[in-house]
């Protein structure tokens, strides 16, 4: 990754698109190409489904020790949707990152911007756009085998969604998945060598100096 | 390089490194490797050497006409090295960002800290570290048959330069260098994805909502 001797902090990939743009298919890609990043795990007040893993699909809570935990400030995010809360854990995040391990979030604008207020400087933005508006219409609909109206509305939400693009850092049209792939690699690439996150520079510079 | 209908602004990429930390042949193999990055062309008050063409190696200009250009604002940056005035003309970089090419300067920090106040918001900052300061030693002793104090004062600039890293954006260090090429080259990719840089977005993303 970096180099041995200098030490870096990990930073927080946040990826986000309208559904139907192919952000789950690149998640799954990056994670499988890259053992230094892994999923965020979020908590969660809805039961588990079977199968589901404490600790690997989420961390499952009563919705009193939710309340508590924001309350603390221990979330770095959270939200309602329908009848249940989600959340990021502040502690196993702030953990990967201090050992130098990145971390995935797959998040809406809305989780994004909370994220901004509480790890901006660790936070790298990609919003997924897809090619076209046709293209994006095709995946919709062939998502599932849907009535109209629930297409329409997708839809609606999709282009609200969308603009909210202006809130990330980079953008990647994803014409072509292995591309797109690349061009995600190449953003972690670069970010990790910011001088922002190689917090060993300074003593590694100080070697060199004295060395001179 | 991004998507034919996204119109993109060029940046202009700055490597600085000090002597011997290997920042000539990356940038030799970069420009070879990208079409749409070119190295800027300074103007000089120096005297054309044989085999030196104007507009290619530098502009050769008379004392005069260098000081009513920077009278006029007209560089970017400028300095005075030894008897002989250097300047990067602010006009063919222009063209070349509002034309999406990509700009690369082998410049100083002096150099760099002056284009920060000209051009901060295409700059892209790259500092290349030697890996440890007996390789550095080593390199600088190669290069030429020098007496001993004279390896000794490059060393002493070396160092000086080295403690100006904390002003660029990226650090590589150079301990091999088709894997210093890869990051630069990544660096290069991540920069052109910066939503800022796509100009054209406003208008595709106009267009997708618009087929929604």
């Amino acid at each position: 990754m970096n180099d041995p001797e200098i030490k870096r902090r990990g930073l927080m990939l946040v990826l986000s698109s309208p559904s139907g743009a192919g952000k789950t298919t690149l998640s799954r890609l990056l994670l499988a190409d890259d053992p230094n990043i892994t999923m965020s795990v979020s908590a969660t007040t809805r039961k588990p489904r079977p199968g589901e893993e404490e600790g690997v699909d989420y961390y499952f809570l009563s919705t009193e020790d939710f309340g508590l935990k924001v309350n603390r400030g221990e979330f770095l995010e959270h939200a309602k949707v329908f009848d249940n809360y989600y959340g990021t854990p502040r502690g196993p995040v702030e953990e990967a990152l201090s050992d130098g391990r990145d971390v995935l979030f797959d998040i809406d604008w809305q989780g994004t911007q909370q994220l901004m207020e509480s790890a901006e400087d660790d936070l790298v933005r990609v919003f997924i756009l897809p090619p076209s508006g046709q293209e994006l219409e095709m995946r919709l609909k062939k998502r599932a085998q849907d009535p109209p109206e629930v297409v329409a509305s997708r839809m609606a939400k999709a282009s609200d969604e969308i603009s909210h693009y202006t809130d990330y850092d980079y953008i990647i049209v994803n014409e072509d998945v292995d591309m797109s792939l690349a061009r995600l690699k190449s953003i972690l690439t670069a970010e990790r060598l910011k001088r922002k996150r190689q917090v060993g520079l300074s003593n590694f510079v100080r070697g060199l100096q004295q060395a001179l």
